[in-house]
């Protein structure tokens, strides 16, 4: 795991609230903002959006935030009226601890949908976790805001802009439930960047579309999806704004990374995921029939569970592109590459191709489709994993 | 499984020509339609079809066929000019046997995806067939066309039309690469019903949308999907044509009757299945609402492991319901059964649901998921399976 740098004016605190089913296993956390903060976030675009995210989703447009609370757990979803008040309780008890409106406070949940928050386990929770509020407390919130996962996920990465070291670090949760075209799982990024509430905006719709957007482990799409970035301007940089577009591609870029770098640990932690599969889909003809592609093959049963067994059946590959109803698309013109290795070309079996030599490629832990379209010049990558035994295992026993 | 009545004028011969990897396993079937019948045939909508996909079309646009030659155990899809090559070859030498056209000949194929068709094999192979076709082939050609299905599909309907008896007789493959809004599978079905090419057209087109494009093992498209209806006319009845509306929703009926038998034995034997899911969703505003919906939760990963875990998860099927992305749909309006039990209701937690009355109806083999939209007055009904450890190893295994 990649040391994490803590960010000057951001303090972490978690503890054990008894959320979780198995005692001692951390579930809460709570990320305190310092004031004049710029502070972005995206959620779920489920239309049964759980409760927090309704709510979260009040408050930002009423305040800025001064603290996170997150619960793992307990989704907070499907719960009508009670899921509202519940969580509205959480949020006044936080802010009767701190002294900040409670609007000031941001709610969110992840674990099973459908049982009621156990609000008795915040009110003892919430004063514990201030208590161990520090700057050095990213690992130990990352640690509590996981459900199915096997491991922490965090990434950090420092640019120099305006001649000042900027630092962007975060943590997120994830492992099933997780499809693009929306922010899927946990995440929570923090900057000691100076940077505009538009900019920041901006900046965190882009990086989640290039990252978050493009991982898919089930398609599933979960109800309390959500990813936040805050700047604290601590680094003293000259506010950084969409129009310095020297400087805003340095800081895009930074907050790209760790988001790329946190969607591909959520991939290789996939639930009973044993590969790693980037899908590279070129020369299409605009972004929406790459991602169509793209998303069809990391969705498709079939691909997945050939990956699982590590089959060289291309055939599944195409039966997916094909399934795309791609208007027009020339099919005698599709190549298909597994890493360096031709399968398909000209829409059929590549003459030289050896099964060996697929069968060498998909033996790998990891492993890069290329589909080439040749209609156009527009290219995406997304990421994917297989679909094991463990798959099924670990969703038909989550809730016994 | 049903008696099966015969079509007077048809009949069907098969045998084992070596083509699936396990000898002794019948794998080819022939079907001969009498002078002066009429056909209709649907087919995938897979953009990478099959060669014989493509020939078939050629065929049925030059002629009217005399002879279904159907092989499983290999695909030949993905294979190119080699394919459509040997697929033509094969219609050669059942129409030098049968001194037919060999545009009357119509291929079909099902099984593995990019290997090359064994045309020797169809050479020794298509003798036998002819030797043995008989009127009371049926059984042993719904064998003959099987591949991963663990049972023959097979289905018959009577009907009284213009004073004589009709007789509706299928059969059908299919377990896996199941999925709505195409043919999916292959399935042959004859009548001696006297109908008008228009007619039996149409009525194929609609008894397939409401029976094979509203079922789904995993949402994966095949290649070779086919689905044939034969008139021979030999009832002797005055030709049914939809301006006889009388006779035309009789007939129809009674396809549709078949169909919908055939479609459901695909359900019950889909790969890795262990329970049979109906899915009804009402009162959506049109119908592309709510197969968008009833897709959505029959291909979700997440319903359908609970459903193997007879696990009351409804949360995952609010989260799915959530994820259509429907226009201005108002979740407080919306509800969820389980068979007769109400678990959601004003889209939360029904008040007086009780997990015990889930657990029950999730503890069946059967299972009717009702989900009532209350937006407008269309319903539709849709059929799947659950995502169970055998379907990883069906795919996982499949060319090992």
């Amino acid at each position: 795991m990649a040391h994490l740098t803590p960010i000057t004016g951001i303090r972490l605190g978690s503890c054990c609230a008894g959320i979780k089913s198995s005692p001692g296993i951390p579930d809460l956390a709570i990320i305190e903002i310092p004031s004049q903060s710029t502070f972005s976030c995206v959620f779920t675009q489920n239309s049964f959006c759980a409760a927090p995210v309704t709510v979260a989703k009040q408050h930002l447009s009423a305040s800025t935030p001064r603290y996170l609370l997150i619960n793992s757990g307990n989704a907070n979803a499907g719960m009508g009226d009670t899921g509202l008040s519940d969580v509205a309780e959480c949020c006044q008890i936080l802010s009767e601890q701190t002294g900040c409106n409670q609007e000031e406070v941001i709610p969110f949940s992840t674990g099973v949908i459908g049982e009621r928050l156990p609000v008795d386990a915040f009110r003892t929770a919430i004063p514990e976790a201030l208590k161990n509020l520090s700057a050095d407390g990213w690992l130990a919130a990352a640690e509590a805001i996981l459900t199915t996962d096997t491991t922490t996920k965090s990434a950090t990465h420092q640019v120099t802009i305006d001649g000042k070291t900027i630092t962007v670090t975060g943590i997120a949760k994830g492992s099933g439930m997780i499809c693009p075209d929306m922010a899927t799982m946990l995440a929570y990024m923090a900057t000691d960047a100076a940077v505009s509430s538009e900019t920041l905006d901006q900046c965190l719709l882009d990086c989640v579309n290039n990252s978050f957007n493009r991982i898919t482990v089930d398609g599933d799409m979960s109800t309390n999806d959500a990813c936040a970035l805050i700047a604290t301007g601590a680094a003293n940089n000259s506010i950084i704004a969409t129009t310095d577009i020297e400087d805003y591609i340095k800081f895009n870029e930074a907050v790209e990374q760790v988001c790329l770098e946190l969607a591909k640990l959520i991939i290789r932690d996939g639930e009973g995921a044993t590969k790693f599969i980037t899908i590279d889909v070129c020369n299409g003809l605009d972004d929406q029939e790459c991602k169509n592609v793209a998303d069809k093959v990391a969705n498709s049963p079939l691909v997945k569970t050939a990956f699982f067994a590590s089959d060289p059946n291309w055939g599944r590959i195409l039966a997916a592109i094909g399934s795309c109803d791609i208007h027009d698309l020339d099919i005698s013109r599709v190549s298909v590459y597994l890493d360096d290795v031709c399968i398909v070309s000209n829409g059929a079996k590549h003459r030289q191709y050896l099964e060996a030599d697929g069968q060498e490629i998909m033996g790998q832990n990891e492993i890069t489709i290329r589909i080439d379209l040749a209609r156009g010049n527009v290219n995406t990558r997304h990421w994917t994993c297989d679909l094991s035994y463990d798959y099924v295992r670990i969703n038909a026993e989550y809730r016994t």
